[in-house]
């Protein structure tokens, strides 16, 4: 239909696909992984495999923000190569944001903004990829639109590095930060067990995870033989016992010659206080914005003499595409997909999930949850996943998180760097006059 | 010979064999990288293909200590696949050390020690694999075994991450730290892109190079357009000014929206006062051991407000085989082969070194520098690598750089996980009755 060269006339047949043929609106949201771009390639890819049915795929830029604001980017001006870049390329492509809507009740504008533009757009399909929080929004908008009568395909894609997802066996996201944690600590490992004869003997490595331990968990993996670090890992879901801890590095250092910790940024003691705020002010009394690899380094230095190194992965770790797990890649396209498939089956108000199936060689396949039953769960490391003396991961954890780091994804290479996609992110022109003013 | 099958006789032509056919020691100093056991690697191939003219490869357990302790690791117990895994294990496989040797004036005692080591294993090569304090032990031993008459070929072997000796071109080690910075600072520039509109402004990634900014520079390489990251470098060559550093940051974040700064841990003042060092103290009145980055951010977000992240790589920047530059390898086991090589040319007192040939095409060869010539010397950054402004590279820079990280090397992988060489590590027999005492 883009070439009129058979015909200038408009058959009744063409006006009816017109209307019935419906734009997608894509929004990226919350904390961005190494493979987010890989799940908007699988959305973006299947919908063109379905121009019969979907029209363009608008992106919210700067996610759910870009909808509000009617700040759309037009998918379709990029080149097919571009989009296919995606797969490799990390970060979130068209921008994302920390913005949760309220309540419908709280906030009711915010919704009937969204389905204003969606309307002026003629958006039939709302794709949100997010952690929890958005999947509940996602939710709203689904109600809101049934509530007004606007037909509106809501579908929540996952995507977390927290892995706290509940329903999915796994989130997108995860797998990669959980690669690049597991070899870290290998790697430094090896660096610290060479320098602790006459320097470093503890090394501390900072990872996510405010609320739940799966990402520190995951540095667990670098074992493979008794002695192996990681020696001790603190997680969130562990109340800190300081005591405890400095015993467990003295032994250790005693026995192995030195200590590697992983400490999840959520770790915090009994009374809930992160270890991370616990401490200490500057030289003017604000509050040191430490991290808590620093805060342990200093306690084990204080009490216990120790050289130390100390690092903090940071956003390094969510956004090392660079060594992405395969699996994960794999997952983050195929939710996409789903995600497209779903829509176009009619269903709403639902989430793909990754089905671990109960096989004993690794295998997986999409499912579905619905968005109320995901929407604001946040789930935890099971205490069964963790040691009993709460500083290392069990045979279970390690059956669970093994299959999720399978495989290397390597981006392609120029000049000895990723070549990472460079979206164009033309703007759609806008239809609406009035402006929306966000909170 | 190993095999007594043929013959009882000990032939004269043998025992002389015996007698000149002496064994090596090999020793890594100081702080390991990704890459000294491909030298490692290049040293005891390149021995094992001589075995006509060097007998064993003993390695010293924790660098030089094994030696004055006479606690010598036996290389030949190991299998040709684990000899060969070296080239791809990160850190430093016989234990490395911080020991710096006293000169022969203040501790004759030392140098002795290690000749009479030397002579009771019938050590004829020492190998000394380090940095400048480790080529001018090397030297100072070559001194004192000609002194006493004792024959022994002393080769330095250059390897450090800062990339600060003299006169080679450049340092195994650096190349792979400084793929690695290049890669997280493009890949965390992507995350904080994407995270800016709502969240995340500033993110500040804090690399080595305590005295030289190579490896700061190195995350200029990330950049390929006027406003990508890194937008800020701050170098140890040129005196940090605040109000300059903010001024930046401010009119970055105007610009592009956000702002990716890396900072060397060697930044410091124009008195001279590092960064890390400048600050806080905390609730106990110790003095906060905090690292660059943590500091710059809190600068950031105390005078502009900015919501900012901060990682510091630490360890995992030079441990990161994962990621090692192909030119890095290469070079590292070349100069561990050409030290074999000039040690059966007769050479002595020397350290190969890495030739930029002055082809257009990136090219390189092996030389050779005298000792006494590298020993001791820092390499600072070249003031034209710097932009005018002190906060980027130029183009300068970036054609000595870019060379230097080209080719990914990939180190096998088994479960998810790279598969690093596990040595025995098998001790020599001791020799000797008496016992060193170490400082």
């Amino acid at each position: 239909m883009a070439k009129n060269t058979t015909s200038n006339k408009t058959t009744p047949k063409k006006i009816t696909q017109k209307i019935t043929k419906r734009n997608a609106f894509y929004a990226q949201s919350g904390g961005v992984t190494a493979v987010i771009n890989a799940t908007a390639c699988g959305i973006i890819e299947t919908a063109q495999q379905n121009k019969d049915k979907i029209g363009k795929v608008y992106a919210g830029r700067n996610g759910i923000i870009g909808a509000l604001t009617e700040d759309l980017i037009d998918t379709s001006k990029e080149t097919k190569k571009t989009i296919a870049a995606l797969k490799h390329t990390p970060g979130g492509a068209f921008g994302s944001c920390r913005y949760k809507l309220k309540s419908i009740e709280d906030n009711r504008a915010e919704y009937e903004r969204l389905i204003e533009v969606f309307k002026a757009h003629n958006i039939g399909y709302f794709f949100y990829n997010g952690g929890g929080d958005s999947q509940d929004t996602a939710n709203k908008v689904a109600q809101m639109s049934q509530e007004v009568g606007y037909p509106l395909i809501c579908i929540g894609v996952p995507k977390t590095v927290d892995n706290d997802l509940p329903i999915t066996d796994n989130c997108p996201g995860f797998g990669s930060v959980a690669k690049y944690v597991a070899i870290s600590t290998r790697e430094a490992g090896l660096d610290v067990a060479s320098m602790s004869e006459t320097s470093t003997k503890v090394f501390i490595l900072e990872v996510m995870g405010r609320h739940a331990g799966w990402i520190a968990a995951a540095g667990g993996l670098a074992k493979d033989q008794e002695n192996d670090p990681p020696h001790i890992i603190i997680f969130p879901e562990i109340a800190f016992d300081q005591a405890k801890f400095l015993r467990k590095v003295k032994s250790t250092v005693k026995k192995c010659g030195y200590c590697v910790v992983v400490v999840s940024e959520g770790a915090h003691y009994a009374d809930g206080q992160f270890l991370a705020d616990a401490g200490s002010k500057d030289a003017f009394g604000h509050k040191q914005l430490g991290g808590v690899a620093p805060m342990l380094a200093n306690m084990v230095k204080q009490e216990l003499g120790y050289k130390y190194h100390w690092a903090v992965a940071d956003y390094l770790q969510r956004a090392a595409r660079h060594i992405a797990s395969g699996v994960d890649v794999e997952q983050a396209y195929a939710v996409g997909k789903a995600a497209v498939e779903f829509a176009l089956a009619g269903k709403n108000a639902v989430m793909p999930t990754i089905v671990r199936k109960p096989s004993k060689k690794y295998a997986w396949t999409i499912g579905e949850a619905k968005l109320a039953d995901v929407a604001n769960i946040e789930r935890e490391l099971p205490r069964n996943y963790i040691t009993r003396d709460g500083f290392g991961i069990t045979d279970l954890a390690r059956e669970y998180l093994e299959p999720l780091i399978q495989g290397e994804d390597y981006p392609p290479y120029k000049n000895g760097l990723p070549q990472y996609a460079r979206l164009k992110n033309v703007a759609v022109t806008k239809k609406l006059s009035n402006k929306f003013k966000l909170r």
